[in-house]
């Protein structure tokens, strides 16, 4: 069965430019897809006719007149522009033109909108950012990543059983580990939220393993991993900002020990190589979890690769229906409502 | 004039092996500064012969018949263990017979025992952790790392002060620029505390620039940034994590790229000058500010090497005196005595 994805295709730093050039790619790499281009039918046609394309069946165009600006406070984006790309390709979820939908936009207007449009699943308060991250055993589902900058312990309960749906329907794995993010591992560490959630993930029956620290994310000492969206967010943005770094680092040291041309020639494959295992890029497409709908938020400054990989994630996500699965998680058992 | 340190030669994983060795390092490097290392007399007395070593007017030996373990709870090694090596040591800083102490002890017994010896300084709630960290234009001085994981707008305020003092007497910055680590940098941006922080370093006289997102500690945005230590003990291990993950990918992708006796010769300098620039070695010494003393906290694991970095932070903040700087900024100016 094909699955169809609107794209937001106003979205993100490059607009049309990056988004029809992903578009494309995906479509050529996944023939049961096929793809909404969602926005302004000029710039998306003239995108299209420069990357010597064109409209099909499996990629149509469903127009929008309004653009949420990458500043643009999301009350304002949710209140005053009711035709943007964004908004229009959420609503194609939710009236179920599409299965899903991708926008590298402004990600607080994203999150306004789409909770709005589509309402959170019966049991969740509040929709979480989740997204997978690498790690030396492979990789780990980090949520919230900054949906929620405070957070009960009742909502790290549900993050935690949204992640673990998510690991085990696209990341492959049976009955995954969760670990709750904290400053130690003894039971007496943390703030009161986190040791309220411990007890709460004790009696889950989920895999629940304890806390976990910082360096624990990456070392994959867990398959899942709980936080709220304020450290989250730090963690993660640290990260993409740590990993920078090391790159132009290593790269000045290539070019200080090698001489810059035998650095290009060495260290062009090695960096690249490396790029592919811990780029942002490659890990790209952080899905909003918790809502009746999928909802895929691609880095604002994503190229047409780091938007592909997002779309990739979209369609895994809606061929397991992630918002089934979690409704069914949460809903009562017939034992319940028999008892 | 000699600065004298007080070495806890019992903490930390390797023990006197490591301490002893980092101490004759440290003195062969420093003429003008002597150490006392304190713990039991036998294995430090054993551990100096076996490196060829003996006591002098420059390192002399204060014995300390207990030894807190690394994972012995705070509480318990305050009440429990009086003569401790680390105690003992941070009591030579209260007594004026050292000017800092350094310990690679267990980081919650240092904290409460530091605390409960020393006191915190006039106008300073609780202390906090600061460290430097490496970015793409020099340095940071981060805080907190983790002695306080709720903190108040106001506490937020000292660590900035403290953060901003350290940054200048240690770091060499004038008028350094301080951030407020958040998921934004728009104002509506963070957590309650955030915010009202945000206000108070308005009208604090720093040199606040706003709010810092997780990527601008890294890109080296400001001098200072501050957190709660939840936030900023997360943020650390992390990264920390992080960096040991690229260096083992860079370290195959060398190997599959080139081959193993080809990466071996190329890839060795490398990552050596790598982990110069970015090593937690090279950067260990963390400090607990806001104390009536100087009190430095080598990581667990520390070897000579970092251990005799921790000694040179110790001794730099001595030689400042950054306690007494704290004090007279936080003293009333004479104006408002006046008043």
């Amino acid at each position: 069965m094909t699955i169809t994805i609107a794209l937001d295709a106003m979205g993100g730093d490059h607009g049309p430019r990056a988004t029809v050039s992903a578009a494309l790619s995906f479509l050529r790499a996944k023939s049961d897809a096929s793809l909404i281009l969602v926005g302004q039918p000029e710039p998306i046609q003239s995108e299209l006719k420069r990357q010597g394309a064109h409209l099909s069946e499996r990629l149509r165009l469903t127009p929008a007149t309004e653009v949420v600006r990458m500043d643009e406070p999301p009350a304002q984006a949710l209140r005053g522009k009711r035709d943007s790309s964004m908004r229009v390709a959420i609503t194609l979820v939710r009236d179920g033109e599409a299965a899903a939908c991708v926008s590298a936009g402004n990600t607080g207007a994203l999150m306004a909108t789409a909770h709005f449009v589509l309402k959170t699943l019966p049991g969740i308060d509040r929709p979480a950012i989740v997204t997978a991250l690498p790690t030396v055993r492979g990789h780990v589902y980090l949520l919230d990543l900054g949906a929620n900058v405070e957070c009960s312990a009742e909502q790290l309960r549900q993050f935690a059983i949204m992640g673990s749906i998510v690991a085990t329907a696209v990341g492959g794995k049976q009955r995954p580990s969760v670990g709750l993010l904290n400053v130690g591992v003894e039971d007496i560490k943390g703030n009161q939220t986190v040791k309220a959630a411990a007890q709460l993930l004790q009696v889950s029956g989920l895999n629940y393993i304890g806390y976990v620290e910082g360096d624990g994310i990456y070392a994959g000492e867990t398959d899942v991993i709980v936080c709220d969206g304020f450290v989250g967010n730090i963690t993660l943005k640290a990260s993409e900002g740590l990993a920078r770094m090391i790159r132009q680092f290593m790269k000045e040291e290539f070019q200080r020990h090698l001489g810059t041309r035998l650095a290009g020639l060495v260290a062009r494959p090695v960096l690249r190589a490396f790029g592919r295992r811990v780029d942002p890029k490659r890990y790209n497409g952080a899905t909003l979890v918790g809502l009746n709908g999928v909802v895929v938020k691609s880095h604002g400054s994503a190229d047409a690769v780091s938007l592909c990989n997002a779309l990739e994630v979209a369609l895994r996500e809606a061929q397991q229906n992630i918002p089934d699965l979690i409704r069914r998680e949460l809903e009562p058992s017939p034992q319940q409502g028999l008892a």
